[in-house]
């Protein structure tokens, strides 16, 4: 395994959405990173259900990152129960929406906090420290910046599409309402003005890291800064390993492949781990600007994703090294 | 066991606050009445707990008429965990205010709905009718009328006295918060012109039926009632069966007694059921000229609650014929 000390005293700033990102992220953390390490994470998902806010990306990253995950689903906390959502039931609302009942704390708590005036990001920051999670968990911004999946047949709000019809209707479009208005958060900003290297997960590029990129400055703020910028392709052998981005990257009129995700963010990005399956693309890839590191990207366990992390790292560093020397 | 039926086709209103006011509504609807109950609850317990309005009262009675309630304790939900509050224990926050995982979602719904600007009526309303309770369950207001207990080191809303504090402090004062600007709302005004019959239920006469006979005018309206108005004492040998209810009469100038009790509502008071154990009493109140019924008014199973209901809705009825004959 390679080291991942040439990554020095800077912040490892990783960029993620929900399961995949939290996995990476917590790859990161277990290379003795955690202190080091500062998640932005996308909010686009975050909806109100019950008069609650949830943040299920939110909540991923601070569940897999404080090690009470549920391993199985990737999502959720481990052995978590739903009497609350059952009874809600019971009073003859839809349940679509899974809610454990240990989940439904951070909910009831964030919510609280948040109708008395808190930041998300304060709130997540108090809700990580108290579950003992040592690396930050930023929300990409304070704002409401509602993901929008436009069909054939209208609009959907991002958990009606994503969860309650279960992505089966095709997406033709994604907006996030409100975006303009949005900004980066101060706690954002000196994260990437303090990075050592920034880390794009491998989630969903439309809306997971694309919801982050568009927060109005955030893409420009990548541009001009003089650190490595590496991805992790989500994008394996032509398929998403979860969720709908692939689907939603072809009918959205992109490539379905690591070049396709590449091509994404090509404006910053200085390099892309992609998948021993995706091998043969490497030289396309490169052709865009973007340096390629091929491995084995798929995190079965926790060993793999501390594994990838390290790999992604010291690739990064090599990036590094050609920029001090280019 | 005397017959009911002599209530005719009116009302059987009554006032109740928490598990002893649960338990005798409880025992009217087994008599058959439940389509002709509408029970008037005291909502100066409420608070407001995580961002979530709480409401102790109306959810035992609720519990409770719907079959659901945890019969140990006489509130909760029967069977009901606590994952959610120890998660929220997890968070750092104080949970001495127990909170079942099923419980929570009582909490929650009607959270959501206040904060649309639904009434704390309606909400109740569609709750009830979601478990299947037929009887009406009203609030006695819709305002907020929170009760401070005054200690002689300084006040204590209601929670933090009885809950969390555990009853320790003397009561030398009780106070309804913004009761002056409280309402009857049209439902309990329509119940009680409905009426006919009302029965205050064994709960504290303090906290519990003095809230719901301080909002503005309804003690007037009891007064103006032609029909039979009873009690069944809470006090029973000289102690509360459950609760401070003897305490803070004692420490607030009353006697500790059935009579003490009948004292409180003489003004509006036809009749009260007494216990045996306090047989000898029923002289010096019927000197209040306030009529006696002396029976067993323990209520340890279900078969209690219907009897002592039968017994005093049957007390009741005579007293309704007396007022005609009078």
């Amino acid at each position: 395994m390679e080291t991942v000390a040439a990554t020095g005293s800077g912040l490892v700033v990783a960029l993620a959405g929900g399961v995949g990102g939290a996995k990476l992220s917590h790859g990161l953390a277990l290379n003795g990173l955690e202190e080091r390490l500062c998640v932005i994470v996308n909010t686009g998902d975050d909806f109100t259900l019950y008069g609650l806010h949830i943040s299920p990306d939110l909540d991923t990253v601070l569940y897999t990152l404080a090690g009470i995950a549920n391993p199985q689903t990737g999502w959720g906390i481990l052995g978590d129960t739903d009497h609350t959502l059952r009874m809600i039931g019971r009073y003859g609302r839809e349940t679509w929406f899974w809610l454990g009942d240990r989940d439904l704390a951070t909910h009831i708590l964030r919510t609280e906090r948040l109708r008395a005036g808190a930041r998300l990001t304060d709130v997540t920051a108090e809700l990580a420290a108290a579950l003992g999670v040592r690396a930050r968990i930023l929300p990409m911004c304070d704002e409401a910046v509602p993901t929008i999946v436009e069909t054939p047949t209208g609009s959907l709000p991002f958990q009606d599409y994503f969860v309650r019809r279960r992505q089966k209707d095709t997406v033709v479009g994604v907006r996030f309402g409100g975006i303009e208005r949005a900004r980066p958060t101060p706690e954002v900003l000196a994260a990437l003005d303090a990075a050592a290297v920034v880390v794009l997960c491998p989630s969903n590029p439309i809306v997971s890291i694309g919801p982050i990129v568009a927060v109005p400055g955030l893409r420009e703020r990548l541009r001009a800064l003089h650190v490595p910028i590496v991805a992790v392709s989500p994008i394996v052998a032509g398929q998403a390993l979860k969720g709908p981005a692939d689907r939603m990257l072809a009918t959205l009129g992109h490539e379905v492949s690591p070049r396709g995700v590449a091509r994404l963010y090509a404006d910053f990005l200085d390099g892309i781990v992609i998948d021993n399956q995706d091998a043969a693309l490497a030289p396309v890839i490169e052709e865009l600007g973007i340096a390629v590191y091929v491995t084995d990207t798929v995190m079965r366990s926790e060993a793999d994703r501390q594994r990838l992390a390290a790999e992604t790292l010291a690739f990064a560093e090599r990036l590094g090294k050609r920029v001090e020397q280019g």
